[in-house]
C-alpha cells in the first residue's frame, strides 16, 4: 500500500485506533501528531458470533471513525496512514496473529491481515496492555517519561513496558506479563491456573471475589444492598463507592488491595527502576484511598534510590487503548 | 587521558576489571576483543581496614595486573584503554559513587575517582551483578543473546538485565535487583528488612538457614557431621554436597530452592520475556538436581510462548564479574 506522501501535513494526516476487549471494541483516530481526536466509538465485540463477525464489525467502526475524520479535516481517504490494533494476548507481531485469547475464544487467528484486507489500509497488532501503557505515555499521565512501567486492572491485570522511550516486547512478544506476577507462592488460584498471581489478589474479579468473601464472614456492609441483595453482581466499582461513603468491610478491601497491588509494584520498581508506574482501568476510581496506602506499601518495600526516582499515578485517558493502539502503529512505521 | 590509538590491534589494546565483593577482590584483564586473559588475583577486601585501605588493595592488583598484561604482549602501559570496576551498590554511573553498600560499610564513596587518580587510568563504575550478567553474555553462558536476565546467587541474590544487548539500568542505576522481588508477601524476613524476597529464600545463607532449621526437626541427616557438628558453619555448598550423596533432608532443602527460584524466574519470564535467563554463584554446584525441577516449576508458572523462547542455564564462567567489568567499561567507551 501506498504511503501518503511525506509532505502532508501531520495535523492532516490521521492514524485509526482500535482497541479489542472482550466485551466492547473501541475505534478512533487522531491526527499522526495527536492534536485531534475523531470518533471514539465503543460497540459490543460480540464474540459469540465469531471471528468473522467480530472483523466485520471492526471495520465497519473502522470506516465509520475514517468517513468522521476524512469529513471533518476535508481531507481525501489516502490521509489515513493505516489502522494500529490492540488486542487480548499472547500474539505474534510479525505475523499479526493473535496465538490465543481465552476472552474472544480465539487460537491462531491472523486478526492483523484480517482487518487490513477488510479496510484495506496498513494495519498493526500489539497487546492492548501494552497499547494503553503507550497511550498514556503518548497524551497521558507518563508523557515523555523514559521508563514506564504500566498497569491495566480490568477484569484481569494486564501490563506494558516503555525502556528509552519505546514499548518494550522481549524475546516473542510477551513481555510485560506483569498480572502474573507471583506474590504469593502458595497463595489464590488464578484464572491462568497458577496460584498466588498478582491478578488473583488485585484485578477486578478479584476485587470483587474479595469482598463476597468478607461479606460471607458476617461483617455488616452496605454492599448488599447495592446490587439488590444479588451478590454475583457485585464489582470492584460497588467496593470503592462503598468505600468513599465510609462502608468499614470496604474500606479493608481498598486497603488490602492497595498492599497487595503496592507489592507488585514495588517488585516492578526493584526490576526496572521506572520513572513512572501509571496504572489505568477501573482502579482510577479509587482515589487517594488506594493509591496513598499503596504508595506507602512500595516505600516499605522498594529500594529508596528506586522509590525517590518515580511517579506512581492513575491513567489519565479515557481512551488509552486506542490513543496508543495509534501510537504503536506510528512507532512502528516510524512516523514517532 | 589521551585514548590510545584506534590503530592499535584489539589483541593488544587490554582493558582491567575489578570485582569488589564483601569478603574478596578479584583483578583481571583482557585483551579488548576478549580474546586473552591476564591476571585473575583474588585478595581479601579487608573492608575493616577502611576505604582507604581497600582503593589501595585495588590499586595494587591493578598495577600486578598491568605489568603482567603489558610484559606478555610486550606492550607499553598505554595499551591499557582502562579500568572497568564492579561494586556493590546501589551506585551511581555518572558520578561514579558508590551510595551505600552495608557489606563494605560505604555511604557516598567516590569509588570510580579515587581507584582512576590512583592507578592514573579512566574507570567506570557499575553494579556487580550487573557486571556478573554482562560477563555471562560477553564471553559465557548468554553469549550474544538479545535479552537475557542474570541471577547471582550468594550471601545475597544479585541481577543484571541486558536488553537489546545492553546493560539496562533503568532511570536512577537500580533496575535489576532481582532478589528483593517479594514472591511471599507474608514471608520470609529478608535482610533488606522486607518480607518475603526471593533472596530470602535462595540465597546462599537463605539456603544453609533453611537447612538448619529443617535439622532442628530433628531429621536425621549427615550435614552436622559435615560441619563437625558446629551448624553456624553449615553452607548451601554442603546442602549441594549432601543432597548428591542421597541425603533426603538435604534432597529436600535443594527442591525446596528450586521450587523459589522457579517462581522468581517465571516471575521475570513474563516480565522480561527473555533469550536466556543465567544463574550464577554458588547455585551452580548444584547441577541438575536444582536446574530441572527449578526448569519443571517455570513451566508450571510462566506464560508458555516466554518459556518456550528461553533457555535457564548456569553461568560457565570462573570470573563472570571481572569480565563483566571490562565489558561494561568497553560498552561505556563505545568500544563495543
Amino acid at each position: 500500500m501506498p504511503a501518503p506522501t511525506q509532505s502532508t501535513a501531520a495535523t492532516d494526516r490521521f492514524i485509526v485506533g482500535v482497541d479489542l476487549g472482550g466485551t466492547n471494541l473501541v475505534v478512533g483516530a487522531t491526527s499522526a501528531d495527536g492534536s485531534r481526536q475523531f470518533g471514539m466509538y465503543s460497540v459490543p465485540t460480540r464474540a459469540d458470533l465469531g471471528a468473522d463477525a467480530v472483523v466485520a464489525r471492526i471495520a465497519e467502526q473502522i470506516e465509520r471513525v475514517v468517513a468522521e475524520a476524512t469529513s471533518t479535516l476535508g481531507a481525501p481517504r489516502t490521509h489515513c496512514v493505516g489502522v494500529g490494533i490492540g488486542s487480548p494476548g499472547p500474539l505474534d507481531r510479525e505475523t499479526g496473529v493473535v496465538l490465543f485469547t481465552p476472552n474472544l475464544g480465539w487460537r491462531d487467528f491472523p486478526l492483523r491481515d484480517r482487518v487490513q484486507d477488510a479496510v484495506r489500509l496498513p494495519a498493526t497488532l500489539d497487546n492492548d496492555a501494552n497499547c494503553a501503557t503507550l497511550g498514556e505515555w503518548w497524551l497521558g499521565a507518563a508523557r515523555g517519561a523514559k521508563h514506564v512501567v504500566g498497569l491495566t486492572l480490568g477484569t484481569g491485570i494486564g501490563g506494558g513496558l516503555i525502556l528509552d522511550g519505546r514499548l518494550y516486547h522481549g524475546i516473542s512478544d510477551v513481555a510485560g506479563e506483569l498480572g502474573h506476577m507471583t506474590i504469593d507462592s502458595n497463595g489464590r488460584r488464578c484464572g491462568c491456573g497458577n496460584y498466588g498471581c498478582l491478578e488473583a489478589y488485585a484485578s477486578g474479579s478479584a476485587i470483587a471475589e474479595r469482598a463476597r468473601e468478607s461479606l460471607a464472614g458476617g461483617e455488616p456492609s452496605s454492599l448488599p444492598r447495592l446490587v439488590g441483595g444479588d451478590l454475583s453482581k457485585l464489582t470492584a466499582a460497588h467496593v470503592y463507592d462503598a468505600a468513599k461513603d465510609g462502608d468499614e468491610l470496604a474500606i479493608g478491601v481498598v486497603r488490602d488491595t492497595a498492599r497487595f497491588l503496592g507489592i507488585g509494584v514495588a517488585n516492578l520498581l526493584n526490576a526496572f527502576n521506572p520513572e513512572v508506574v501509571v496504572l489505568a482501568g477501573g482502579v482510577t476510581q479509587a482515589g487517594d484511598a488506594l493509591f496513598e496506602p499503596m504508595r506507602a506499601e512500595v516505600r516499605r518495600r522498594a529500594f529508596k534510590p528506586a522509590v525517590d526516582a518515580c511517579r506512581i499515578v492513575p491513567g489519565v485517558l479515557p481512551n488509552a487503548g486506542v490513543i496508543g493502539a495509534i501510537a504503536t502503529f506510528a512507532q512502528r512505521q516510524g512516523l514517532m
